[in-house]
């Protein structure tokens, strides 16, 4: 059997008990399709960096590099100052691994509740691009004069060619690959006209090699007006980091809830293993007491599967997942350990 | 009677037509309240920049700035580059006259329909102050390398202790004076570290001059799905330029759609004119067909009318508004002078 040596990284709050459940899923899937997972878990997060002031340290990451793929659980606690954590841990991973794919399916399962009236499972089926290493996430900017009335703020967003054209070539692939072929970019080029200009280039040099694919374009303030309105507009978008972590969680919640969003932190090329999260986050005010819903992490766990080459094995802990939610209907809620319990029965039965 | 110096700016595509409907309301109101509106229509947008190459000269800058307030329609058109007359009409204006709170009122009129399941009109009921005058949309940055695989383009966002902590001083005025009084700070702190802790810091300095004012704090990204999931969660929201044009744009969508949304670009301190627009933009798509709805207009000049010190003449708008809102239900949609017409027939009845 194929062995695939697998870095988790449980974090805070409520992404033990999640990670716990989609080890679980995978542990059900693995032998039938012939895989052995090598687990080896990282002791990242708020307890770390109160112990020892470390967010990701240079050994670890380091470590990290060695393995095959990584499973996040979630970062973040409000007893460490915003930014510590997300920046120091989980941006810098993103960026010291070179996740420039940060993807993000947006899917209304059938069965599912959407805050949306009149929409259809076949309303929302899209795949969000997002760019995972530069943007606005560069960590660039600084502050003058603090705390006195001149003081001033920056934040500065780098756009590369080389940055836009790697993430936009990757989402013409996804397009191309998918029935509808279509392609739209998110962006606000009206008004940062030096970066929305660069992606709107690339996209049209880059398109040209995918005539199947059409292309359209959307100011991502639009954009989120058509999620709520017009979800069905949208097929593959592209769109920086910024952009696309906005109209991600919008997306989880028009597509049944936060609790069922998955993502991958995917590094193309494989010059560094990639790492699968779900896309929210520690959620403190439920940790601790079982009722976190880990559907998110183990349609994550779905994703890592395929990024590992498993694509049926994939497609069975998919197929499991819309099993269960099809079955919650009506249903009491269950705890986190239960839903998990329930779809790696499906995937081993 | 008193009388007051209106620019009129029409603008692109829609523009002109709801603009027509907007001032037919506020030619109808005004007497009744012993007011008189001198206006002066100027013709900028895209018509004119394809004519002379201009979009707003210095000349009719400091004519505007004669003005005691500006109501203008939209401004766009897919003839010219993106970001020309955005830039360098519309920012511009809003930039030179220090409009440096973007007022958005997010509110569902009983009877409107909106996307969202479940949600009735008291739950929908906020006010967004966007800042208006820096953050990302200050246009710093540019380019390196253009068109080269080493380009580099950049966006700053420039914040300022003066200009933050403006904004919300006039957010907290805001949430004082409505029977929640609550303040939402919306931001991205937990990436956007140094803009994010500068809006932190002003926020809590300035709160302890508004003790009966809570406040809190939710990052875009989550406000997003609250829009969808929870609205009633907000009462005022102060947030930067670019957050707060994604999620008023959101808001619209969430409050019965882009409309009904209007907004005053507003400068506090009365140094220069307030200047008071509809949400949407020209819609070329539409334009010339007598089929926009008027409504986000007319609503703009009850703010406007709020602003230059009628707020009977404006609730007297707004009531008509309502009252023609929920006559619509279940008729068929009528032009755009139709629903002109029907709203000036019931504000001077
Ligand atoms: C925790 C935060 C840094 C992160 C992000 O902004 O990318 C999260 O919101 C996400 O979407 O994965
Ligand atoms: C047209 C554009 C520059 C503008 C903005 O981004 O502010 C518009 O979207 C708005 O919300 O008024």
């Amino acid at each position: 059997s194929r062995s695939i040596r697998l870095a988790v990284i449980p974090g805070d709050g409520i992404g033990p008990e999640v990670v716990a459940e989609g080890l679980k899923v995978l542990d059900a899937v693995a032998p039938a399709h012939d895989l052995k997972f090598e687990q080896t878990s990282y002791d990242l997060g708020a307890a770390r960096w109160h112990r020892t002031g470390e967010t990701l340290p240079d050994t670890v990451l380091e470590e990290l590099r060695g393995q095959d793929v990584i499973l996040l659980g979630a970062i973040g606690d409000p007893s460490v100052p915003s930014g510590v954590l997300e920046r120091g841990l989980l941006l810098r991973a993103r960026f010291e691994l070179d996740h420039y794919v940060n993807l993000r399916p947006v899917r209304l399962f059938p069965g599912m509740d959407t805050p949306l009236s009149g929409v259809k499972p076949e309303d929302v089926d899209m795949i969000v691009v997002r760019e995972g290493t530069e943007g606005p996430y560069a960590g660039v900017g600084g502050v003058l004069r603090k705390g006195t009335p001149q003081e001033i703020a920056t934040q500065e967003s780098v756009n590369t060619a080389y940055g836009v054209e790697r993430v936009v070539r990757y989402a013409f692939e996804q397009a191309a690959s998918r029935p509808r072929r279509k392609l739209t970019l998110v962006h606000k080029d009206n008004v940062l006209t030096f970066a929305g200009e660069l992606y709107q280039r690339v996209v049209k040099r880059v398109g040209q090699e995918y005539p199947q694919v059409s292309t359209d374009y959307v100011h991502v303030d639009a954009a989120t007006m058509f999620f709520v309105t017009a979800p069905q507009r949208f097929d593959v978008i592209v769109t920086d980091n910024l952009f696309g972590d906005i109209i991600t969680d919008l997306g989880a919640a028009v597509a049944g809830g936060i609790g069922l969003a998955a993502s991958g932190n995917v590094n193309p090329d494989r010059t560094a293993p990639s790492m699968f999260e779900p896309v929210h986050g520690s959620a403190p005010d439920i940790a601790g007491q079982g009722k976190a819903d880990p559907t998110a992490t183990i349609l994550s766990v779905a994703m890592l599967l395929d990024h590992v080459g498993a694509p049926e094995a994939a497609r069975r802990v998919e197929r499991a997942v819309a099993d269960d939610l099809a079955a919650r209907r009506g249903r009491p809620a269950r705890g986190t350990a239960e839903v998990g319990d329930a779809i790696a029965e499906r995937v081993s039965g």
